[in-house]
């Protein structure tokens, strides 16, 4: 299989399978592509913080499971090793938002990622980058050893 | 109420309870004290992502809920304005985290705040620095207008 | 004055009238419009660092300097809180690079902007995501009162 | 060579022998010692911004030397992979500014260093975090191959 988005797709499937978190945050994967992904989830009652806007914490998951779709579309195990997110705006309970993530640079094993999280109209409500490192190994295929991450 | 302890335990108490994000994720709150936080969280199955380990949204969550009870620990009204974080090992289902938040500096309403997520074993999971950015009003009573966080 | 463009030119006329560290680093500005700025630096000798490649803090530099240009190109006078720099690849002694920001998001004061730094054959060799803040005042009239930044 | 002061000071005068960039910013070096280093900085005119305050980038190359200079303190070839600065007062131009960098956690062959940039009065004007990575080497011996860093 060497077609690139056929790889995405295959890899997407394999990762979702085993990605109890982000099924469990109600995400929904809507698009995988080389280097990219597209993800949404619904802001439920649950992910309010103590200011009654969406916590933090949920929205960066959103956009971290969008940065794990989009890096491991090559279908090489990668995982995040730092990521930034900015607030530009609160994220409202009951809001369906979309978290865009694309590949920005890849160097050697090292790859920048940007995410940006939406709220139904179209506003940018986070922007987030990841930085990725391969660890070796395939989703599609066990893992070669016991993944050293550092 | 002037002590600066008991005005730390009186804005926790009050976001605690409305903080149903930070419930639902299980997570405790153990120590609060002036520009500090101490919470822990037990990694659920729920919690696991595609690579078997801790998702990176859930550290995240659990930092970031750190901070936020540390930076509003004066009782001012503060949210996360931009949040870095790096992973230096992964998070193991089963195992209860702990994040341990404080202040690093502070300038006019700006400030910035360090956590460190730990294992049981007492090793450093990841490390997490938020800047914070006071917007007006206090926790222990009705904020002053709608918020505008930028 | 009403046009971007104009504005934008205006305003980073005003700016490296002022700005000896951008123009004591041998950087150019090539170009300016609203909410963008691409600027270049030589490499010059006395920017090595330790491990004979361009010293990060040079890489910086030149993206900050980018970046402010960029964020104060409408007029009103912004400061960086912020910034993160992703390094991809050495910059090498004698090779001059370019510094393209854009703006990639703004909320109320609060922006970000993305800068790429490359090389003469077009590689990134460094990512950087900058957070702005207005703090009051136009970049061609004297500031209103001693800026606090914070 | 045992002693980790002794290798500490020993990297570090391998590296500063070749340092152009830190010398040439009028950097002193105070002291390093494991996982540590504190250097000093005057802000002359010339790293003056259009704001009239000390240029970004000048405050983020002296706490990335500071960085540089903990994070090889143990003679194994470590280059910065990120890093972040977030401003919290303006440097002045005249002032000696100060730069302390330690390690907060290593795990394999990344690490995580703080930066504090302080002013004569101790005032915390940025602080930064770097996130470093070994490339195989000593700085102590030439290293053993061109080298990839990522």
């Amino acid at each position: 299989m060497t077609d690139p988005q056929a790889i995405a797709e295959g890899a997407a499937r394999a990762m979702w399978a085993k990605d109890a978190a982000s099924q469990g945050l109600g995400i929904r994967l809507l698009r995988v592509a080389p280097g990219e992904a597209v993800l949404e989830m619904p802001v439920e009652p649950r992910m309010a913080n103590g200011h009654g806007a969406c916590h933090g914490g949920f929205l960066f998951a959103l956009a971290d499971s969008a940065f794990a779709f989009a890096c491991n579309s090559f279908d090489r195990r990668t995982v995040g090793q730092a990521c930034t997110i900015t607030y530009l705006r609160p994220g409202r309970v009951g809001d369906t938002l979309t978290a865009t993530a694309r590949q920005l640079a890849q160097a050697g094993r090292s790859g920048v990622y940007e995410v940006r999280v939406t709220d139904p109209g179209g506003e940018v409500l986070a922007l987030f980058q990841g930085q990725s490192r391969e660890v070796g190994g395939a989703l599609t295929s066990p893992p070669p050893a016991p993944a050293a991450e550092s």
